[in-house]
């Protein structure tokens, strides 16, 4: 019954940072972020995944608007040095400040010490975000590393089925999500991430903040999950470093034994998405 | 910090057979449809959901076209006399012939006799399926019950994210899943299904097989999950009953406080969902 065991190739090794677990200063959080980097390299990754605002702090109020910047801007410059230091891609939250606006950002910087990708939050999560974000208005941003096609979720993002489908479809390998879960919705974690890897056959990794910000307290339980909707690395409620390796092999017999995205309806689906019930 | 307690408002009671644990003929399945009928009328239910194919046997090759029926002939029939019987509805599944075609599906009959809805599965899973069913051609089947709306899927169709969104959306505040889940699929049961009834505020009962039939293993595994992804009630291996009453006060809480149909980005969405990558 034992069949020829299946080859493992690794793909790429990457490392989550769950934390900070306190909002500090902007120094100390990209502090925080360089000692996830330090380790991170040293433990062999080429990907450190760092949480939604994690170069400021998600629940600051006011301060979104103090410490909100450009893309040139010395958050992301110093991004930049530290992914040039490690020779890391980094992936890192920021407020972005553009023509008056702020958004909810995710930017991805390479060791070549480009900023290779940004995306803007496109659900936007209760007046927590309203009251302070402009929504994204580009569903699908991607990325290539170690050669293969990332893609970029912030936090609610990764809640909505059709998000995700659009990245499957549009060849995303490895959905990388900065986050900021809090209590009561560890059903977040624990089955919607899980379940988008598992339809979409794709990998997520779903990073986290801990601790206590302003009332709120977030969940921890930081997540790699692979297309098989199985943890490959989850985390506790406390600061740490995730490491997980992601299996090109995996992806394969995944894709080759469920095959959702082939067998779907779209010859039934309505042919416009329905729209708010306002 | 202790709130008043929520109310709770209980719109039905539903019973769940798990089982039969084997092929059997069509009146050993009708008996124990009607021992389930039985025990869930005396259990105070309103409505009984048994599994995939439930009155014939799920994986029987060359059986499914000698025991395909029309909606009148006798196994319905059959299924119209206990729901009478029992003042219950009931939920039961067959290959229907229909000019010359087979379908796999799922009839509800309700207690005045009458057959409310019938749904042919949409989504067929592998050449287990298509080598002997064509597939069904409306997405979205409903039904009343207790004054509430029902929906109707057959097991691989609840995997499908794009069938249970059109349900929200049509005002399915229950959707009931006659399945036939086998190993190594739990993932389905566990993660897959609870994710439906979060990301869509509904309430899903998802009945399944058990045992073994011509090679494969059911999981069992039958589950009442609730609009906040949790279990109401979930069965283990072997033949059980599942009974839980759904709350009216559950649903509503969860739809004020999960706000994802709003929340959407329909302005986003791939205009026309993509198609087969055949």
């Amino acid at each position: 019954m034992s069949g020829p065991r299946r080859s493992v190739d690794i793909m790429a090794r990457v490392a989550v940072m769950q934390g900070p677990a306190a909002t500090g200063s902007v120094e100390q959080n990209l502090a925080a972020i360089e000692a996830a980097a330090r380790e991170s390299a040293a433990a062999g990754a080429r990907l450190l995944v760092t949480p939604e605002m994690s170069a400021t702090g998600y629940n600051i109020g006011d301060l979104t608007g103090e410490r909100a910047e450009s893309l040139d801007g010395p958050i992301v410059r110093a991004i930049i040095e530290l992914s040039q230091r490690y020779s890391l891609t980094v992936v890192a939250g920021l407020p972005e400040r553009e023509q008056g606006r702020l958004y909810d950002i995710a930017v991805v910087v390479a060791p070549s010490g480009l900023v290779i990708a940004r995306h803007r939050k496109v659900h936007l999560f209760a007046e927590l975000d309203r009251d302070r974000f402009a929504p994204g208005d580009r569903l699908v941003t991607q990325f290539e590393c170690a050669d293969r096609t990332f893609g970029l979720a912030v936090c609610y993002d990764v809640e909505f089925p059709e998000l995700v489908r659009a990245h499957a479809d549009s060849g995303t390998d490895i959905l990388v999500v900065p986050t900021g879960l809090m209590q009561p919705y560890t059903v977040v974690s624990r089955i919607l991430v899980p379940a988008r890897a598992y339809e979409n056959q794709l990998f997520i990794v779903y990073a986290n903040r801990c601790g206590s910000e302003n009332g709120l307290e977030y969940c921890g339980d930081s997540v790699i999950v692979g297309p098989d909707g199985a943890d490959l690395a989850r985390a506790g409620a406390e600061e740490e470093l995730l490491i997980a390796d992601l299996d090109a092999a995996a992806l394969a017999d995944g894709r080759r034994r469920n095959t959702h995205l082939a067998d779907r309806r779209p010859d039934l689906y309505p042919a416009k998405p329905f729209g708010r019930r306002d």
